[in-house]
Parts: structure tokens; sequence; C-alpha cells
């Protein structure tokens, strides 16, 4: 049964070491200060994705109402991402948040 | 700031304790099974307060959307563990969901 | 920097799923007070695997301090689910404890 | 019995709710690079008081493992935080970490 939902918790655990290492490399950088908002974002979409992929795999009857959070915080840590065109580290998050995105949606369909 | 979010701070603490209480002491009462709801319920609540308390401690632009699913899910938790009167953990836990459930509605309506 | 250490994340993430996956099929058992002590484990094993998770992808500083709990909390998981031999989501989870035990001390070792 | 470790989950509590706070400070002050290392172990001391707070609140054999570490943890933080003697946020985030780290030695003695 868990493992048709295989996808989704891929996207779940790729977003959250994205954000997770994001933030890190954020911290790391010269302009801290530009990173601020990014930095903010990176540790609620972690949580949430990291929240979200223990109700998918417990077969939760709530995972369906925090999916659509969950793509809804993804989306504005991967747009803030998306923004920072010189760092490779933000340009990896991004891409970990749009497909986070669209496989939480995907979920919410199915659900 | 942090300390006027203090008292629903304390709700979502409360309830997380009873909530992972009340499981372990599910787990060890003599008809488990009629408890196997409960328990389900106690890990899916014990987990959105534990994020919504983060959230709101840390002031995130996204914690008036989690106090919503938070406030439902503390709401079937607490539905469950109600009906079970003989059990003194299931009564505490039944009490600390409301008070969290109204704890986050306000805190909803103040955000 | 993060890809290194992406097998260890890979055991880390499969663990979490199988043992959300298994305290919830364990739930649904004709005899779950037999489960009791698994659904116990599962709860402590996907909880720690989390934390550690978290720590590895954002480079933690502490993140070698908690692979050795997390190993020797698999490592209880895997022995107690072990036991249950009819069960397929038992066997599996212990399989999955037993190679995220193997990835965690591994880590340990690179550390 | 949860009530007995009454002051400990308080004291766990507190740590999270000042160590989140102050990581949300420290990304708003104007020299937002000299607080990176304090926003590092900021996220790293919230999310081990929160996984040992689970843990005994749930009454789990494995919770005196996990306050060696949470001592430890919060010890650093509390260091780093001690130093940034300009701050009120970090001053008091020092404060939290000591009574924590204070009340899992003592809870470490008791087990």
């Amino acid at each position: 049964m868990h493992t048709q939902n295989q996808a989704l918790l891929d996207a779940l655990n790729a977003c959250i070491a994205a954000c997770e290492h994001c933030a890190t490399a954020c911290l790391q950088e010269d302009d801290v200060k530009m990173m601020a908002r990014c930095i903010s974002l990176d540790r609620d979409c972690a949580d949430i994705c990291a929240l979200t992929a223990r109700y998918v795999a417990r077969g939760s009857e709530h995972a369906a109402h925090l999916l659509g959070e969950c793509a809804e915080i993804c989306k504005a840590c991967g747009d803030e991402c998306a923004q920072h065109t010189h760092m490779q580290h933000c340009q990896e998050c991004a891409e970990a948040c749009r497909r986070c995105e669209a496989a939480c949606r995907q979920g919410l369909q199915a659900a």
C-alpha cells in the first residue's frame, strides 16, 4: 500500500534535503542578509514536507489536508529560491520545491 | 513578540504531551484493539501540534494556515478520546485537545 | 556536498516510511496487544530517523552524535519487528531498520 | 505519570520557542553574517529539544539516551548565544538553553 505513494515520498524527502542544504549554504554566503527570506522559507518548507511525509507514509486520513498546505509552502519557497539565479543551492532547491509542489497537487487529486 | 503567543504555545505543548501519553497508555490497555483509532489520531494530533508550535514560535507567515488544520485534527482526536469515558488518559487527552482546538481558533481570528 | 550523504538519507527515509507503515498496519491486526511494543518502537524509530536525516542534510556538526543513537534505536526496532515472522509489514520494517542501522554506523565511521 | 516530567517538558518547550524566536530575530539583524552560527545552532537545538520532549512525554525507554545529547546541544547553543551580549533574543535564548541543559542533566540522573 505504502509503495504506491513512493513517488510522493521521494519528492517530499528530496525537498526536505534540498531546503536543509540550501539554508546551511545560504548561511555561508558573503551576503547572508540577502538570503534571510530564503532561509526562513527553507525552514518552513522542510518542516511541512517532513510532517506531510509522515502522514502519507502512515496512511493518515488527514494526509490530503496537509498536501494542499504543503504545496503552497513549496511554491512560496521555490519562488523565492528561483530568484537567486547565481546560487546553485538555491536553483537546486527551487527545482526540488517545484517537483514537490507538483507531487503534492497530484497526490491531492488522487486522494 | 513571542510572549504574546505564549497561551497558544502552552495549549499546543500540553496537547502534544497529552496525546503522546494517551497513545502510550492506550498501548498498555487490555483491549488495545478498541484503542486503535485513538492511537492513530494521537499520532496525527501530536505531530501537527508540534509543527504548529514551531511555526508560531518562529513567527512564520504560514502559521495561520496551519492553525486551521491543527484545530480540525485536535477536534477529531478529542472527539475520539472523549468516547472512552472509563479511561483517564483519554479524558485528559480529550480536554487537552479541546483547549488546543479553542486556542488555535482564537489564534486564527487574531492573525 | 549533500549528495555524498544520499545513501544515508535514503536509508533513513526508507526506515521512517517502513516504521510509519508498520505502526499503522500493526494497529489493524486482530491481536493488537501482541504488537504494542512494536508500535512503540516504530514511533521512536521513525522520530529519531527523521531528526537524524535533518541533521545529515543540513551538515550539522552534531550529526555524528545522533547517528550512534539512531543506530541503537533502529537495532531495537528491527529486533522486535523481526520476531513477528508472519507479518509482512514487520518483516519489511525489520529489513529497513537493519539497512538503516548499517548506514548509520557507516556514516559514523566516515565522520 | 507524565506530570512528574512536567518541569522537564516545560524547560524543553521553552527552549524550543526561544531558539525558534532567536533564529527569526537573528535573520532580521543588520549584520546577519555575524549571527550565522547562532542560527545554525538554534535549528539544531530546537529540533533535538522537540524530539526529546516527545520521548519524555511518551515515556520512551530511549528518553534517557536523548537527554544526554540534548544537554550537549543546549550547551553549545547557549554558549554561542551568550556571546551576543547586545541582543536580547540571544540573551533570552542563552538563558532558556542553560535551564534546559540543567533540566536534561537532572532528568538523566533521575532516569
